[in-house]
């Protein structure tokens, strides 16, 4: 099982970490194996603003984003205490590596160009992951915008190539990626992978495991 | 100046990488920076080909692809003697430490998930680079399908939006990534790179450069 | 010369870190060679106090607050532009070839255990620079604690032996380092540093390295 | 148990990969454990002939080959599923680390200047291995050359010494060497490993495991 | 439970080296775990005066220490055998890793600046372990210089802060480290580690670890 | 110019190091470009004598081996001041980056299985040296053993394929290699090297640079 969750669980009270390391340790103990992937944030837009303001390159700021989204996965593993892999691998080889161990692996961002949403698609593919949960700011994908369309519905699920169509106009500088980046999709579609889109609770994560119905299912 | 050159390049006779070299080297003489970008090729869709057949997974036969893009930038740096940085870098940051010694820096594949293409165009903003040539296996981009209808017309200018939405439908395994993936096109994109798409021909990449009119300009 | 820029710097505004950017530009192109020390700040105490609430250990939260002292380095590196060694070096070897090309180098922290200050101290030994400026929130070293005694007096110089006396009571934890720590002061008298401690403005910083009299003198 | 195999084991269809992978699987489920050397092979050969035209030297060859053994063990590891370390050891320190997992382990190359066979040796003196087959592509050590005398016969066993006066006339440049290394041969002997050379198919690996008569024993 | 070996260990009969892996081998197989930290001793004290002599700059000297720390702790690995992790970690979080594997893991030094008792203690903090015993070449804490004075009496428990102030005033070179350095008696300060101060003798560590009433013990 | 330095002038006084260090610095004036390669000599022996008693492995007492080369390395650094690359290499890839930058690049071992003249003669290879002079403790090849027979006549020139012959019979134990392995007999061999044996004194090893008549010149 991958994770990704939302930067902004990092951004709040330290309350929504330790609710989510709960709910980890509880399913560990009862067999579930997992990798989390640390999204960067409020804090890696921070960053990423001043460092735009100071000149430097895009790639640059990308490495930014990554290094603030190892620090909050450095914070998760201190929730999760001796059950974390006491490390955040930087390359999907340590990843391998560290996964073998049978511990909860938890990752930040790897590489410029990829947002963490690609690196748990990448991830969820390389230890064969049963599931997907994407755990963001949003219930799920809605046939409209929800902002501007207040009857806005959530689907329950939505067809990939209906998705890659949704999400093909938005922006791209770092630090705002979007709800799955494009190689996300095509990892999805490369690899089968089953994905859901949730918001990032530990309670609604948790009914995603269970196989509960919410957020939106990705359909291939 | 950063040149992505199809894998194809490497799978012919070495003369093909002799005259790319010969080209390389009368420029740097004239003051021309470059970084190279090597594909795969045939070599590396075989190992993938065999890797898929045993059984790896999608991410790790990218990384197999990326080993082999690495071997083909080996040959290129023979071809280019003293001009070339001698070792290949493995990650952005080795790029930026390399390209600042001022030699000819060759790259193969960075990171699973990403085309050669994307590394390419990680590199351009990078170095700041003021041209991305991408030397593909076609003359340029078409406005239909040139092997279908014989009638095909080449572009000599395309709308990044309209590139974008071409590209959209291909196929994402390891190995069978097409002329520019989603991360270049963002990244040309973001960074607003100028970009021609080209044959890889030595004589075409030197008229490329020289700004005489060949392949398809990306207009953003 | 070595200077240690307080993690205050990059808290504010990012107009101060220009305002430095501009100081060291102006000086290196008058021949003066850097290594910059970029400190934690805030925002390194934020994550660190976060950390040990989640239950992270000390030398792990040391880790943390090096991390982001690295993410202030970054800005630093793009207010510097080409004359910054691009990439921030996590060890002493790689500090030295660093240095060896030319180019300003900006460090962060290299190791649990060590605060900024000894880092700067570390560099200064290690590049036998002639001056080590160690940039604080203060204006110097006073007689008596100046938020205590308003009558307190800077004072414009302090014996070594002194200066480690005072030292010598502070807290211990990661992110609570203080003036210099025992390293730093231990560094600078094997190696006999020339040491000034001023506070961190970039007018004042320029007064130390032009020799007027600002700031605290550290005698051996 | 340590085994040497013959790159030619790659260039052919994968069923001899699956056939050998099998096999090791079997023995592995029966307790044996397992050090694998992949050899580079044709695949080797051509990228070396290739890079010596176009100028590189010797030693930057031997790893073009090293790389391509790493890539051919890459093939292995997928064949072995999850049997196998999921990662290609480069150093010995790492060999040893992934060893202490109970894994197979799957090497290329390690250094230049040494065979694979070499690098075979070396593993079994680090695992402390009881037997180290030498899988080439011959069926063992002939008193004469077999290619021109057809009556020349097949030796069960051959003492360190006299292989050693026989080996060492053979060709040098990268991408040749022979049946066994002269350090593969200092290695044995100084550790006096137990070395059987065979010819490298399933079949006969299994019988030289299981203690039948098969090829050349080295004598000590 | 950390161990800090002084590096006189090494410099004799390896004897010494052997009776003390024996001690660890048999209270491994009553449960207890192990870091262990070789000094440098006498023969990198040689190594540094040459090295100052040569014109090497202090922090460099600091680097060989460390460098002779870690054979030394590569032959207590050999003296472990198969008990032992098979590699000496060169960072903290390759120790954290080490231990995971539930072997007995052997340090060197580190980082310049810090001697191995730091070490040791940032290990112990690293690993919570329930005491960290700094095996020297004393008895433990004397009231007075025992050289100097004949009546000094050996203190069977001493306050942080007093030890303090008494090892406030040693010299600092490369190689001169003392008893406990600063950073050592901050860490035990800033994470309360229990500390006891005996001589390295293996009856000796054997009775501080069974609680017997040896050397020096701090108290905070 | 690669010079391989007999680690016996690593023994003796540092009287020997400064000698030779003046030597280079005169050379490097006279614009000579130099790999030094330091061996291990008698600390490296000591070392591996006890950690074979300790029970270490060959391979792990070949790594001892190539720190203690490593630290002579840094001792050389040292001596030479500015002028030489402030870092020992530890694979011939860093040490192709290191010869980029101009300095004089020291190193000691670089692999198991191979001594430091194998070492030296692959870095002749890489950096295509004119001449590798290997400064052994002897003042060449005799005719016969010159210890067992007083009127043994001192070669000028040897062929490369009789001192294959001469030196086929030596032992092999970790720290025992000879004049010139097998592998530094094949690679001088494959690439054709000019190499000179002499004995390690700074005035002979100038002798052997001038072209003077000095030691055993190898024919290929």
């Amino acid at each position: 099982m991958v994770i990704k969750l939302s930067g902004s669980l990092f951004d709040s009270d330290i309350l929504e970490i330790t609710k989510l390391s709960e709910l980890i340790k509880k399913l560990v103990r009862e067999g579930v194996r997992f990798v989390l992937v640390a999204g960067g944030g409020a804090e890696a837009r921070k960053f990423i603003k001043r460092g735009r303001r100071l000149g430097l390159d895009e790639s640059t700021l990308d490495e930014i984003g990554i290094q603030v989204a190892r620090l909050n996965a450095m914070l998760l593993i201190g929730g999760l205490g001796d059950l974390a892999y006491p490390s955040v691998p930087t390359t999907l080889e340590e990843l391998t590596l560290a996964f073998e161990t049978g511990k909860v692996v938890v990752l930040g961002g790897l590489h410029p160009g990829q947002s963490t949403n690609a690196v748990a698609a990448l991830a969820a593919e390389r230890v064969k992951a049963d599931l997907f949960i994407n755990a963001t700011d949003v219930d799920g994908v809605y046939d409209r915008d929800p902002d501007l369309y207040p009857s806005a519905k959530l689907l329950s699920e939505i067809d990939l190539k209906e998705l890659k169509r949704i999400l093909g106009r938005t922006s791209t500088k770092a630090g705002t990626y979007e709800l799955l980046d494009p190689i996300a999709l095509r990892i999805i579609e490369r690899s089968k992978l089953k994905c859901i889109i949730v918001r990032c609770k530990a309670d609604i994560i948790e009914k995603a495991i269970k196989g509960e119905k919410v957020g939106t299912v990705v359909v291939i």
